[in-house]
């Protein structure tokens, strides 16, 4: 499927930038760092081509799309030590495939309950705080 | 990892059989029907083995697992024809490995926001009604 113009997983313009920072790609995704750090080290996985459903996708491009998506809640989990990482492709009005990564805390907001998607307290951070948590997620990656 | 008694998708009893109802078995996992059915042909993959992260798998296993939910969810989407298919995996306090397939329709609750867990206004079916869907799924999941 190519890439259409208004999918901003395809354009990675403003509309992308200003919720998310790129930590690294992956084999065949993108891993993003959600701006609004409710769930410290939440994360988006992007899928490098527009599909929308997952079983639109090859047998190959799941298997490793479900592998991108392991490893980055695998770096969440080291470098945050959440108590449950929750997992979850919506896309209604963004339908190109992304998983949020969203650790939840046994001491933190909604924990037990599905994590907000836009929590309304937003708790936005500074670069050096970004680049702290995106550090710590990347050194995870790479053991 | 063992099957831990208090898990109730690795015991099967009530507290699961109250929400779901079993419709087959698939490569290592099952798939139930949510018996709330706000969002029409919602159902669950849960894994057969007791795992509570994506990133617990051998590679093999999430292959599998992963082919699970996208054969599931194609059944309900050439069933139930939604906008779009939600997936997520939860599980702060049930973490046995299970996805919520969640059709999403374009005129129905919640487009474009996550879905209710629980809705409120619940949705609960006859066993006549229920057999109907579930026919329709298991014809699409021979396909």
């Amino acid at each position: 499927m190519p890439h259409p113009e208004d999918c901003q997983y395809c354009a990675k313009d403003r509309r992308l930038t200003e919720i998310m920072i790129e930590i690294c790609t992956l084999q065949v995704s993108t891993l993003y760092l959600f701006r609004e750090q409710t769930y410290r080290g939440r994360c988006i996985v992007a899928l490098n081509v527009h599909q929308t459903e997952l079983f639109s996708l090859d047998d190959e491009t799941l298997r490793q799309f479900s592998k991108d998506v392991a490893k980055a809640a695998h770096a969440v989990q080291k470098a945050f030590k959440p108590g449950k990482i929750n997992y979850a492709v919506y896309g209604d009005l963004v339908p190109h495939l992304h998983y949020h990564i969203v650790p939840k805390y046994m001491d933190g907001d909604c924990w037990g309950k599905p994590f907000e998607m836009n929590p309304s307290g937003k708790k936005i951070l500074n670069d050096e705080e970004y680049g702290t948590i995106i550090r710590a997620i990347k050194k995870h990656l790479a053991a």
